[in-house]
């Protein structure tokens, strides 16, 4: 559903720094929270998506079912519907976005999932992509309110050469003159168009278009698939300085930059009391297996499994019914322990 | 050496039905060419490359010796040197330079094969990335000359992922409005920036990146390989209609498109009746061994063999001296056949 509540946080001291005044954090929610408040979920955004992005996993017969859940999506910071450079009145509006991390995105959720909720204790958390990295965040920054994660085509600490595939995407936007550093009058259109045109290799796997598997989602040819698929998803709604917001934030996160770690990633994924289920996706290009490999050896109660096939890192998007059974099925696992 | 040698053309016309009039082929060569004829080695260029770049995996003591071969290497069309946007004269000049195919390129390397050498039968055709493309390509247009083929790093028909990744990078390269449609007026050198960092993700593997083994190639930082190497790299005389002129060559690439083949690739490759040592890398993200297995099993006498290791698709740079021995050591192996 595209209706949303909005939850103020009133005054939000970033990591870096800065003191966003009046920011607001926009989620929905999918089932009855239970009186003893036991059956939440969190389930928060990935880059550039809202929470109806999410709503492929949640329904009636699925593990995230709202007739026994109480599912919390919130919207990351900088996707245009939670506080963004879209949307912030002066002086840090636009080009003028602070910096934000994962850990001060997984602030504010703990607000609204304890303020305005009185949740003590998570069921799960879960995410794709961004939403995986929050979801790790969650862990390290919450570890006793979070008893079972499960971050899917993601990482607790972004890679080099996925921070280096994200140069590419932000080279392509910016390159457009009509960007002006973020202070556009009309959007970069063309830049858009062009960051979409990088992704798209990124996105889905050598073996997907070899096999042409973009007409299963309905594209005739694969410019049909390049146009309609992917410029149409940089055009929809997509603020420039939104996607770069989100990109810093996805270039910079680590769990170990959580405070207490300094850095020390391996000691933040060592402090994680959640049992953890881990599935990167077999062909992600951005988030290979081998970097969620890494990840489950330190931390004390994981599990690698990896979600097989040729979708890339679309696996976790719900494109495909194959994953999502796949993944329905390992959080029903998850769930039961 | 950045001598170099050019053989005239004249009236090339090419397969897409324009005639490049006054056309040259600029080429360099490397030890004696045998009274016989018989010790004759071609080894084209790749995506931008230029004679000198080839040269690591020739000199004495390796299997393209100049004491015992004579290695012609001819620069491919669109790369500065043979003809190209940027030194055709007017009217087929800059932004109006004609599409050129790989089987173009050939034609062409045939000319100053047998026209200005007189040779029969080539000892071998060898090639890294687009010098694979035409090393295959050789092994179809001429069957009868080409006795030994090994295309590492690269494909006889260009995949439909690959052609996504070169769709990044040609939307960076041209959301630079100065390049203007081609008819820029000074380099457009942000597009150049921003193609060179759509680039750096794809060039090497995630564990290259994981490992932060540009350090081993003196770069002292990631930003510093990014902007040392690799806009460096686009910005070395690389012009910008040059660059999409070959990025053409390599989107449109396929043997199944030799005239008498009617696009039947699996019909071209087995019309090939070389020998052929077919060796990808192992994590090339581009060129996956994957897309050479489906070829070999389509050449009568082929053997996949692939170059282990994380370099990805620069395994056959000549950066990694390990990746180096490893192909000069099959080089060997097939010339001894």
């Amino acid at each position: 559903m595209l209706e949303y509540k909005t939850f103020e946080l009133g005054n939000l001291t970033l990591q870096h720094g800065a003191t966003l005044r009046g920011a607001r954090l926009a989620y929905q929610t999918y089932g009855e929270l239970a009186p003893d408040r036991g059956n939440a979920i969190l389930y928060p955004t990935w880059y550039s998506g809202r929470h109806w992005d999410n709503e492929w996993l949640i329904g009636p017969g699925m593990t995230l079912d709202p007739g026994r859940y109480f599912i919390i999506v919130p919207n990351m910071l900088g996707n245009g519907l939670s506080s963004s450079p879209s949307n912030t009145p002066p002086p840090y509006d636009r080009a003028r976005f602070p910096r934000v991390t994962v850990y001060d995105n997984v602030a504010a959720q703990h607000r609204l999932v304890t303020e305005k909720f009185g949740i003590e204790r998570l069921a799960l958390v879960t995410g794709w992509s961004m939403g995986a990295g929050q979801t790790y965040q969650w862990a390290v920054s919450h570890p006793e309110m979070v008893p079972r994660i499960a971050p899917f085509c993601g990482s607790s600490r972004t890679s080099t050469h996925n921070r280096v595939f994200l140069e590419g995407v932000k080279a392509a936007l910016t390159a457009d003159a009509t960007f002006a550093g973020g202070w556009y009058a009309h959007p970069p259109v063309t830049g858009l168009r062009a960051a979409a045109r990088v992704y798209a290799g990124w996105g889905f796997s050598q073996a997907f278009y070899w096999r042409h598997l973009y007409e299963e989602l309905g594209y005739s040819s694969l410019e049909d698939f390049l146009v309609g698929f992917w410029e149409g998803f940089f055009l929809d709604d997509r603020d420039a300085n939104n996607l770069l917001t989100m990109l810093w934030t996805w270039q910079n996160a680590d769990v170990g930059q959580t405070p207490g770690f300094g850095g020390d990633t391996v000691a933040a994924l060592g402090s994680i009391k959640a049992r953890a289920l881990v599935m990167p996706a077999e062909k992600d290009l951005y988030f290979p297996p081998e970097d969620e490999e890494w990840a489950v050896r330190h931390i004390p109660d994981a599990e690698l499994r990896v979600i097989p096939g040729v979708w890339g890192h679309f696996a976790g998007h719900g494109s495909n019914p194959e994953d999502t059974r796949f993944i329905d099925a390992a959080l029903r696992e998850l769930m039961s322990l």
